[in-house]
């Protein structure tokens, strides 16, 4: 089966995110991952329309229970489970690619973690501490779409 | 987006519940359907295994945290939600065919029923009364798995 | 611990399923059992008020995510899960007591029979039969309050 | 109702997250506050326990499907959601307090303040900044356990 790969980040995002979230869509299409995405606006509708644009396989995973998608996707998963759906969807990936910041990319961020055996990729994205300020291991933060990618790619093939 | 049909029934299943399922995912491979399963064996697997040899998109959307599904899918949601997936499997159906009976059959019925909203195709399953033995209504019952895929493919055209 | 016992039933209730479910709701107080129910209307109300007059412990188990019950209750579970909540229900639960009839109500004995492990009774609410008209092994049915929770308990003390 | 209080914090904690939870458990108690906790060990046995010697209430929202608590509680909702479960336990509080870090404890952080609503005060826990490195609004972080828990009913009290 083709890799999974989950792209998070917040529905209302930023130009930078979106440029950024586009690229990562085209790079994992073109890559055969299929992408999945929470099914909402900002950063999960860029993602899923560039990927499908690359001819990508799309799933979103909504946390309401509409088929009602943003944007064209190829599957649509109706949670109907608010925000622990963000509990489904990193379960069902084999990689994590976050970009950007907000709450609920954080919780998909931690649940990720949680797992502690998949790659948590994070593209411009929130940072987190201890008490004394030291970075806390695992999350991969990067610089570029195409860092995001590869990291997320290659540690799958590990 | 393609219909997004829900195929349920037990993981044990008799000679004649296999022999239907494989034929329900044949008929929505090549009616275009996209077939979501719950990842187990029997029923669930026959119909995977089937669309699938039929050139049709598969989902298995599981119970626990693994990817291994016993039949080859094109897309696994592991949810690791336990039997409460069987609420996000109907959730995300057009419409839901239940082969054969098993209680986490039923209570995919149940709950797709609970919608009101889509059709639920009942191929030799369990039948449902009130305390006075009157049938309740809502689930269609039907003999063939044609009349099946029929049914829960003109409903939604409706 | 104390037992716990999950009450399922319809939002929408006639008169004497409201009757039984506050005789229900009395009964378990009165033997000390927790009582857990879903949080809404009908007979999820009337077990949780009968059972806090008699100086119950009463959950809540809500599919939403407001705290606002319709009735007095002590503690409120608000899954926001949808009909999800079901399957957390029934898997909190030592025994279920199913009053009248709902495709909801009919999804919670259909999980906790899915469990195999702990006794359902029916009070009053719909049969399950296989293709041929033979009853499912698996709901117990009785006809009044005394002997649905006598059942409840007594399964559970073995 | 009385005020729901979810106390997060490692499984695996140091002796000082112990001492941290076991205050938070007695205070929370002594003013009347319903204490949620994760149904696990470190953190969430040291805030049930010292509830539970104050006569306090305490519900475990446990992962799994099992009722085993490793400490004494009021109440269990075995779940089985996994992880999710997470979502249920922030969801149905008034307020969070989190003791220290971990990445379930991370996921409820950001679940909790994803609801934009209810007052999540973090003890001695891990810190949250955007790429710059500015703390990211949100959490109200604090030194002691008559801080913590100050901080979570005074701002329901609002």
């Amino acid at each position: 089966m083709a890799a999974q790969v989950a792209v998070c980040g917040p529905a209302t995002a930023t130009a930078t995110e979106l440029t950024h979230a586009r690229r990562v869509g085209e790079l994992l299409a073109t890559h055969g991952a299929i992408v999945l995405c929470g099914g909402g606006g900002g950063v999960m509708a860029a993602v899923a329309t560039a990927a499908r644009t690359h001819h990508g396989l799309v799933v979103a995973v909504r946390p309401d229970d509409t088929h009602d998608n943003p944007t064209d996707v190829s599957v649509t998963i109706a949670t109907n489970l608010g925000q622990a759906r963000n509990a489904v969807l990193v379960w069902s990936a084999d990689a994590v690619i976050a970009i950007g910041g907000s709450w609920g990319t954080l919780s998909e961020i931690a649940l990720a973690l949680r797992r502690d055996s998949i790659p948590v990729v994070v593209l411009d994205g929130w940072r987190i501490t201890d008490p004394t300020g030291t970075p806390v291991p695992g999350p991969l933060h990067v610089d570029t779409p195409e860092e995001a990618v590869h990291a997320a790619l290659s540690a799958m093939a590990d």
